[in-house]
Parts: structure tokens; C-alpha cells; sequence
């Protein structure tokens, strides 16, 4: 069985990791790594229909997601995770459990988020349609000591693709391509 | 990505699902097949706490280990399923969602089961402790049309086991052991 590893996207709503982790998953797919987008959004739907946005039943869908990271990563897979992940408890109790886990902060100031406000989310949390956004009325913890930092707001998406994979060679989870 | 396929056992809680799980697990691995036994009440401990055992419930918790059944068996894992799942239209639900599934009704009639109760949770049930039990106080839908049935009253465990890895090795979902 060979060695897989997680990438845990955590980061605001609205700071590109769904989009970093499309780039991650195209470059990882052409060096014919076996990969998996797990979107926060897609597994509740699979996995955590019903779970509400309490600071208890976000932890259990972190946790779920984290159960489901640590198969594929035990099987080989190069598993790409997208979820805010607010808490930072969360974050810690999956690493624990995922072999090659790589926390990567998509940090991105949460003004500009709101800024961006891609999905119009921030505008409905701003008029108390949604009751726990994460940044507006829910705390965001960010990593302490992640394994990579990007800085989607002052870095291309290349540059921030480049970052996390040259990291994965580092480590050895991935081959370096001459 | 090479092809990954998924037992699925069903059947009474008692029928020998786990025993044969862990008898194929150890076949296939000495057989070098990366392999994950996702066992029903392991899952609902890591994806589905809070869900009851009503039939609503029941579904959803088939259909989670049915998601990371099918992520699984996508990136060439052979997955082995050991969950009651006694309901036709979830079981069919999930076959539809999974590449290289294999229905394997794990059939001893639910008297047999009972006489066995190796988890005593036949006399709690008839003492009223387990209000949703399936054979007992809850119905049990057998397969109509799967691709394996074994017969754990009658066959040996080794028998039941070479019933299934001969049907994986008809379907070249596995190599054959010249």
C-alpha cells in the first residue's frame, strides 16, 4: 500500500479554496496521482445531512470528513480537502488521525472576502439570513502552525498552487519532477 | 486508477458477517489487494452518531457507508461491507452509486441467528430492550436477485468465502491464483 497524504484547505467562505483545490487536483491528476476533492459543502450533503452550524455539529463534520480523508490517504490517495474548518480542536484531532496530513491556511483578510462575496453569502449573513457565518457572527481560528500559508489576495493562484506542491516534494509525498 | 469493487454483505445481525468480512480481508490482502472492511456499526460510530434505527435513519446510515464505499472502490480499493442493511430500495440505491458491486446476501435463517446470539442482542430485544430489531421487531427485505448468496448454517466459512472470491475471480475484478 503505498502513502497517500491530506491537504486540509482551511480558510474563510470566499477565500479561494475551492478554487486551490481544483488547481492542486489538475496539477496532482497530470503527475498521475490518484486524487480526491472533498468539497465541505459535498460531504454535508452526503455525509452530514441534518447537522446544523453549531460550533458542536461543525466539529462533528469535520470530524466525518476527516474519517473519510484518513481511508483514501491509508489506500494511496492524494486527498484535497475544502472546508472552512473554523475551529481549531477540529483541525488538530484530524491531523491526528491522517497519515501525511498538510494543514494549508488560505489566508485571505476576511474584508476582502466579504468583498469578493462570491456566493452572496456575507450579504445574507450581514442581514441576519444566516445566523452562524463564520467571520461575521462565528470566530474563525486560524492555524498556528500550518504546514503551508498562502496569501490568496497577494499571491496569483500559481504562485499559491507552486507553494503547496513544492512543499509535497519536500516531504516526500509526492516525487519532484525534473 | 485501476477498477476497486465493493462486497456488499447483507443479512441478520448474527448471520456471520463480520467472521466472513474478516475471512475475505485476509484472502485478499494475501492476494496483495489494498482492502478496508467498513463495518456498519464502526461507521455509525465515525459517521453517523444520532441517527436512530428507524427505517429512515437506517437508510441514511446505508448511504454513507455507500459514499465512502464508492470513493473507495473508485480509487481501486476492494472494499468490504458487513452492515444488516435491511432495506431492498437503500441497498438498490447504493448499487447504483458504486463501481464493482457485489451483493452478497449472507443468508441463515433468523432462528438460527437467534439460537447463535452472540451479542445477547436477540434477548434484549425479546425482553423489549431494542425497540427496532430487525427478524424480531423490524422487517428484513432479502436481496432478490444478488450476486452471491451464502448459506452460513450450512457452508463452511471456507466455503462461503470461496463462493465470493470465485465470483470476484468470474468478473475479473480480481486476478485468478493459477
Amino acid at each position: 500500500m503505498s502513502n497517500g497524504f491530506t491537504i486540509w484547505l482551511t480558510g474563510h467562505s470566499g477565500a479561494g479554496k475551492s478554487t486551490l483545490a481544483h488547481a492542486l487536483e489538475k496539477e496532482l491528476t497530470s503527475r498521475h496521482i490518484s486524487t480526491e476533492v472533498l468539497d465541505g459543502d459535498i460531504v454535508r450533503t452526503n455525509l452530514s445531512q441534518g447537522l446544523t452550524f453549531s460550533p458542536e455539529d461543525r466539529n462533528i463534520n469535520v470530524q466525518r470528513i476527516g474519517f473519510v480523508a484518513s481511508l483514501l490517504s491509508k489506500h494511496g490517495v492524494g486527498v484535497i480537502v475544502s472546508a472552512i474548518s473554523p475551529y481549531r480542536t477540529a483541525r488538530e484531532s484530524v491531523r491526528k488521525s491522517i497519515p501525511g496530513f498538510v494543514e494549508v491556511y488560505v489566508n485571505c483578510p476576511v474584508e476582502e472576502c466579504e468583498r469578493r462575496d462570491v456566493k452572496g453569502l456575507y450579504k445574507k449573513a450581514r442581514n441576519g439570513e444566516i445566523p452562524s457565518f463564520t467571520g461575521i457572527n462565528d470566530p474563525y481560528e486560524p492555524p498556528l502552525n500550518p504546514e503551508v500559508e498562502v496569501r490568496t489576495d497577494l499571491e496569483s493562484l500559481q504562485e499559491s498552487t507552486r507553494k503547496i506542491i513544492c512543499f509535497l516534494e519536500q516531504q516526500n509525498l509526492i516525487g519532484e519532477i525534473k
